[in-house]
């Protein structure tokens, strides 16, 4: 499996999935690439929700609808199939959990349509080559993700708080790490807050609402990004008749550059 | 008139425009906001379209999909009212003009999404602060835009090729625009083609399929850049029942600043 971290295309990886011969975390694979975030819903709520995504380009970037019932990204990944080629997905009925697959190819329907929203794995990559440290990477955890009080731009039956991700960053690097993520933003693009938790409404940076705790450092500072985890926290907060998500931390690999 | 192309904001020239006291082109007005075509679709052809502009986003640039039957652009103009905010507008049933508007109130229907593209004026504003010359714009003339050979990528009953639009610049600042319009790829981003019109399949440089021609001189090159009349002409070839789209030149101008 460990090898497969480092020489597998994304292509590749997306045909052992759909070989149920991979089920892993897409973190640091494919690094040159660009990994999204899965939401398919019934072409009625699509229509709703993709003005919300519109409306919320930085928790939510758009990088591909798909025709209703086709289930081919034709821009993102041609000959991919969304069914089979991402290593986990949960099936939601009117918000409630009812299944973790590994693929979805009997649930599919004629009026489904996939949203393939952007994912901050992509700018890490980006940080750790410029020598930034990530450091849940380094300990090997979930990222840390917080629920704020910031609201997104309602759209319909969608609407609800920014969650975000929080990585701990030195002080002096605070300005660079900003550029750097500004430059991606099909990922999330620039920090929506740096320093006070207080401020955007998180009580506590060692209980975060998704992921691990990471350890802050003395000489760092809580830089807070849009996170992808939103517009499924939104989606299923609206409590869909029908959705279907990726699995936490197991993406969609498309075959995109990293640079957009 | 002149005076409002210096001091109205986008807001007041949207209010302008729906008290009907302004119908004109929006060239060289509001130079800080991001200017943007629209597309009016009755829902079920708008699913098909918003995966169009998504395989193709450097023709289609989305900058907003309104919910279905609100006019309310929430994000990109708060307040603002795709009705009548626009200084004109055209109506097609099944690809044919049917008629040409100042405002389409009674057109509404809550079936409809609205788009909202981005559009290369935004790009131009950045192009004249560096020093380089627009000739459409110094010769007051609409930029000459062709039909190219290359194929959009299709999406259901849309497709059709690339429309270009075309700017004559000087051999030695051919790298300088690419990477300035490079900057911004919510208004079509760098060329698509530098040089050789016949490799995109152009006959005649003095023959623009919309737009007027304009002179090239000894030491310049034709560059050629997506542009927002890709998505009309396609969606005019699908021959949708019901279409509205705003009057060429005429866009809509949203608060969003101009490096989005």
């Amino acid at each position: 499996m460990e090898q497969a971290r480092i020489v597998k295309s994304a292509a590749e990886m997306r045909n052992l999935a759909r070989q149920g011969r991979w089920r892993g975390t897409t973190a640091g694979h494919c690094p040159a690439h660009q990994q999204a975030n899965l939401v398919i819903l019934p072409k009625e709520a699509a229509a709703e929700f993709a003005a919300f995504c519109t409306r919320n380009p930085e928790p939510c970037p758009l990088i591909e609808i798909t025709l209703p019932g086709d289930p081919e990204p034709a821009r993102s990944a041609p000959g991919a199939d969304l069914r089979t080629d991402v290593g986990g997905y949960r099936f939601y009925r009117k918000g409630e959990l009812v299944e973790k697959r590994g693929e979805i190819r009997d649930l599919w329907r004629d009026d489904l349509v996939a949203f393939l929203l952007g994912f901050s794995f992509t700018f890490e990559h980006a940080l750790i080559e410029a020598g930034v440290g990530v450091r849940s990477i380094e300990c090997d955890t979930i990222i840390s993700m917080f629920t704020t009080n910031v609201p997104c731009r309602p759209a319909g039956r969608f609407h609800g708080p920014h969650v975000v991700t929080m990585r701990p960053i030195p002080e002096g690097q605070v300005r660079q790490v900003s550029e750097l993520s500004g430059r991606y933003p099909h990922a999330h693009g620039s920090p929506i807050h740096v320093g006070s938790p207080e401020a955007i409404g998180i009580a506590d940076l060692a209980r975060p609402d998704y992921g691990g705790p990471v350890a802050i450092h003395k000489d760092e500072v809580p830089v807070f990004w849009a996170c992808g985890v939103t517009p499924q926290a939104v989606a299923l907060e609206a409590r869909p008749e029908f959705m279907i998500t990726h699995e936490p931390g197991i993406m969609f690999l498309t075959d995109l550059p990293r640079e957009g």
